[in-house]
């Protein structure tokens, strides 16, 4: 099973490496990062930096494919970079497409999300359905063969969610353990509908830097 | 304010990129990568490849230190690593000195945790009391300017609690709002008291793997 993680110059690290550590303790499956070319792909804080060895052209036929959002998901979107041609060709042959925070708007693009529930960043969803997506409030969200992430950390919740579809609930469980994944956050601000209002502002406002 | 999160050969993945995504939220924060030479260091797994430009001489007497964990943290606690010299030499002079998962080891071989209440990975308490420690079944443990996290992903729990104590709650808040950091994990199994018996005998197996 074939697990391709597509990666592009300014993506958010935690979006790829959250999914990436519970998907590659799954039997069988083998984890490919991936990008338009080889060579070193940068976060979007310009800090890690990722020698990436294989291109999509390497991986067509992905069981499964992974886009984690940054922020310049939006523009790649929009732009027709060449993820979403990558996105487009595999998604017909994959078992799951799956994506994490504004990941979803380069599935948009793709033309995947016409017509169906999906989740992204909380910032992004009237982006995300001017590609003809229902923005849908779900930390995942799985429609069909597609399961969408909520903003960055969401990957770790996705990534959870398709161990136990692809291997099972006691195979997921094994995982979370391993990971040691019991969510203790000093604070209960994750959410649009839980922070206070000056954090919401605060947080828009560090989101458009 | 200089934030170092240093690596070595066989790091995991999330335990360094968990808090990384946070700590680069903090306002006057420069966080640097940093590992024993410059070059590119490599994730347990073998699959990821960060390119690390600079070293643990560039970097010695960083703010806040952070030390992430990896299935050969343990050796390289027995064995003296240079990383180990860095944060022995290094924590005089910190603010926080910070640890995830079996990057508590390193701690305990740099001398720090001697007589102190600490966390690591939930397999690993036997040996974070040899070096002196109180293993403490706690996802964030603080100990005076000493912070250690639990397994893997309770590096994004630290990281919060960091982030709260550097620049208080409401900049934490707008982090974890920020990342979207509203965990909903599909299953409850991410410590060993919470998981069935037959999951906790598979992950014993995993990690030993």
């Amino acid at each position: 099973m074939i697990i391709a993680i597509g990666l592009y110059q300014g993506f958010t690290a935690l979006d790829a490496i959250g999914p990436y550590e519970i998907l590659t303790y799954l039997p069988g499956a083998e984890v490919v990062i991936c990008a338009d070319r080889a060579g070193v792909v940068d976060d979007h804080n310009g800090l890690v930096h990722l020698r990436v060895d294989r291109t999509f052209a390497d991986v067509p036929r992905p069981d499964v494919l992974l886009v984690p959002g940054g922020p310049a998901a939006g523009e790649y979107a929009r732009d027709n970079h060449p993820i979403v041609d990558w996105i487009r060709k595999a998604h017909p042959h994959t078992t799951w497409t799956t994506s994490v925070c504004t990941g979803a708007l380069l599935l948009g693009a793709a033309g995947l999300l016409d017509g169906s529930r999906a989740t992204t960043h909380w910032a992004f969803y009237d982006e995300l359905a001017s590609y003809g997506a229902h923005p849908t409030e779900q930390r995942v969200v799985t429609s069909g063969r597609i399961v969408t992430g909520a903003g960055v950390s969401a990957g770790i919740d996705l990534a959870l969610t398709l161990a136990a579809d692809i291997a099972g609930p006691e195979v997921a469980q094994t995982i979370q353990l391993a990971i040691e994944y019991d969510p203790h956050p000093p604070f209960d601000s994750g959410a649009p509908s839980k922070a206070p209002k000056a954090v919401y502002e605060l947080a828009v406002a560090a989101l458009g830097d």
